[in-house]
C-alpha cells in the first residue's frame, strides 16, 4: 500500500507500544486523533509531557505523589501499625480500590529476580527498615505479587526484617471472586487448598 | 480511595476518549507510561504534537499527506480512467491495504447528512467536478460507506456527476469474507441476494 505520512506512522508505532494495544488499535486510535481538531489533541499530549515532570514517588513510601508526600501517608486516619508491603505503585492503588484497608503502604520498586540482576539493593528495602525502627508498626502485611519472584521477596523480608520484632503475614492465595474452578490453574487449587479456612 | 496525582488522571481521561479505550484500559496505559522512563513518553507526546502539524490532506483528493500531493495522486503509474470516491481519508488505507485497486481516490470528507447539517457544500464535490472536467475518467466507482447517508451520498453525486459524462458503479455489497450466515443481519442478507451473480 502507499505509504502513510511519517508523523502518522511514528504515532501508530508509539500507540503500539501500550499494553494491550495491538497494530489495528494503535491505527484506529492515530486515525481518529488525525480526524479530531488539532486542539482536541493537545491535551493528550500536554497530559503526556506533564506525567513525568509533576508524578514522582512519595519519600516515605514510595507511592506515585504530586506532592512528596502522598495522600495515604499524609492521611492521619490512617492505622500506623498495620503495613502493607507490595511490589509497585499501582498495586496501592488495586488495594485502594477494595476500600477494605485502613493501614499504610509500603512500595518496594519492584520483586527480587536474581536473572534480572534486581538485588536488595535495587528495592526500596532500606527505607522500610527506617520505618520500622521508627516504631508503632505491629504487623506487615507482605503482598508481593502471587508468582515465584513476588514469593522469594515476600520470604528475603521476612528473613531480614525478623529482628525489627513485628508479625509477618501473607496475603490469602485461592480462587478468586467469581472464578470457576474448573477453569483455575492447578498451582492456584493447590493454594486453595492449602490455605483452606474453618467455616465460622 | 485516594486521590490519584492530577498529571495522572488527566493522563487517563484523555487516553479514555480514544476510540475503543474504556477506563480500565486508559488506566492500565498511564500506569505503563509512569512506570517507563519519560524518554521512552516523549516520542508519544512529540508524535502527537507533530500529528496536525505535519499531516494535511491532499490538494488533488483530499487523502492524508505531509507534502501536498499524496503518493496515490503522485504516481505516474496510477490509472487516470478509474476514480473511487470515498467518504473518508482512512477508507483510501482501507482499499489500498487491498493491494487490487489501481486507479485513483477522491476522498469527500464525510456523507450527507441532513440531520448533522452536512450538505453537498460541506464535502469535497466542487473538486470532484473540477476533476472530472480535465477529462480522463471513464468510471467513477461509488464506494461511499454501506449506510442510509452513504447510500443517499451516492445516489446524490451519480445525480449531479451525470452530466460529466462518466460511467457510476457501486461497491459490491453481500455477505462478508469468512462471515457466518446466520450471524448476517437481514438487510445484509437482503442485498447479497439482489447482488447474487451467475457463477462463470
Amino acid at each position: 500500500m502507499s505509504e502513510l505520512p511519517a508523523a502518522l506512522q511514528q504515532l501508530i508505532g508509539e500507540l503500539g507500544k501500550l499494553p494491550g494495544v495491538g497494530r489495528r488499535s494503535a491505527e484506529r486510535m492515530a486515525f481518529a486523533l488525525l480526524a479530531s481538531e488539532a486542539e482536541e489533541v493537545a491535551p493528550l499530549a500536554g497530559a503526556l509531557v506533564r506525567l513525568h515532570e509533576e508524578v514522582g514517588l512519595c519519600d516515605v513510601c514510595g507511592y506515585y505523589t504530586d506532592r512528596g508526600i502522598c495522600p495515604v501517608c499524609a492521611d492521619p486516619r490512617r492505622d500506623d501499625s498495620l503495613l502493607c508491603v507490595v511490589d509497585m505503585p499501582v498495586d496501592v492503588i488495586a488495594f485502594e480500590r477494595t476500600g477494605g484497608f485502613s493501614g499504610r503502604y509500603h512500595v518496594l520498586g519492584g520483586v527480587l529476580s536474581p536473572l534480572k540482576g534486581i538485588g536488595p539493593s535495587d528495592l526500596n528495602i532500606a527505607a522500610l527498615q527506617r520505618r520500622l525502627r521508627e516504631g508503632g508498626v505491629a504487623e506487615i502485611i507482605l503482598a508481593n505479587s502471587p508468582s515465584v519472584e513476588g514469593d522469594a521477596t515476600a520470604h528475603y523480608l521476612a528473613q531480614v526484617l525478623a529482628r525489627e520484632g513485628v508479625a509477618f503475614t501473607r496475603i490469602g492465595r485461592g480462587v478468586p471472586m467469581g472464578g470457576s474452578l474448573d477453569l483455575t490453574d492447578s498451582g492456584t487449587l493447590r493454594l486453595a487448598l492449602e490455605g483452606r479456612r474453618a467455616i465460622d
